[in-house]
């Protein structure tokens, strides 16, 4: 399946095309999909090392870095398919990556594809992959303050995760703050705090993405 | 002080141009001054308000945001001159726009300036702002994964930050690993291991920024 794309649009036009292709080729696989978006080292891979135990081949994870697979061998040895995309410099995935990183899935016993997008709270907002929704996960550590520092994000979010929660008796972070932020830029935010080293909302998180 | 810039070129090489400019700029009021870049919540900030304690007049920060003027407001009140530059959704600061926030600066007493990039560990990297060094800074709840994983900025940066070293004894943190992948990418590079809330290391830091 690829898309025909007419030679005068621009490079966000063009990954639009793609992106709204990708969401009509994961409906028809009935398939449910999320765009995972935070910064380095917020706790992504952790969490879907977590999912990947729970979900094992219902699961999948398409994976974006700069450099390295690491990723991807994470999520493997739990149990679930990863495919690494290596973006070589660039800041964000776009929907022709993921298109075709979608095609090396085995999508039998598929439910959930989440698409852990390069850890950059700014530019993988700006670009549909096709998912049904997008995360925004922030951990403690980073800062109570980071919904109004970077708006483009949590406003485009469905979801936020607030993460690392088991680290709130070192971390001076005010989850009032963040979270009143994160509902003054969008109303109808959905927030789960996780601790995914604590187990903490594991099992609210899978049921918001499994649709249940 | 403005930069001809000829229409024929890139984005890009335009903005080396207006680097340049920056630099005998900088030069020519005797300013030691670094680029500093981090994911979000790395401590930027507050390792600012504490060099802006110690540092007071000699110092002064150019700070870049998405969004909001918290980090400017935060840096004055312990003594140092700042300027927000509000990207309004641009990922990284360019030559240009420090160019302009450089003319807001008293330079009669100053010493030491310190560029507060985006919080992002991809695009800053890219962009030359007129700076004698890059630093990049790395928390320790971000994972000691990020230097091979992030390569674009840990290559370029001359010092690297390790921070929140305080933190040590709740997180995963392999010291080791990270000093070694900084070293496979740059051997050159100095790494300076800081928390600022213990004031750890501060004063081998402030002698390397001054250049002692």
């Amino acid at each position: 399946m690829t898309t025909k794309i007419p030679l005068e649009l621009s490079a966000r036009e063009k990954n639009d095309l793609i992106a709204k292709t990708n969401k009509q080729l994961f409906q028809s696989h009935g398939l449910r999909v999320y765009n995972l978006i935070s910064s380095p080292g917020a706790g992504k891979t952790t969490l879907l090392e977590k999912l990947a135990d729970l979900l094992k081949e219902k699961f999948a994870v398409i994976v974006g870095d700069l450099a390295t697979t690491r990723d991807a061998d994470r999520i493997k040895a739990h149990g679930s398919q990863a495919v690494q995309i290596e973006t070589g410099g660039g800041c964000h995935l776009n929907a022709e990556m993921v298109q075709k990183a979608f095609q090396k899935l085995d999508t039998t016993n598929l439910k959930l594809l989440i698409i852990e997008n390069v850890g950059n709270l700014v530019c993988p907002a700006a670009y549909e992959l096709g998912e049904d929704e997008k995360i925004a996960m922030l951990s403690l550590p980073e800062g109570d303050d980071k919904p109004a520092k970077y708006p483009s994000l949590f406003l485009r979010a469905n979801l936020v995760l607030i993460s690392k929660t088991d680290l709130s008796p070192v971390m001076d972070f005010n989850l009032e703050r963040a979270k009143s932020d994160c509902l003054k830029l969008n109303a109808h935010v959905r927030i789960i705090e996780i601790s995914t080293k604590a187990g903490n909302n594991i099992d609210t998180l899978v049921r918001y993405l499994m649709g249940k």
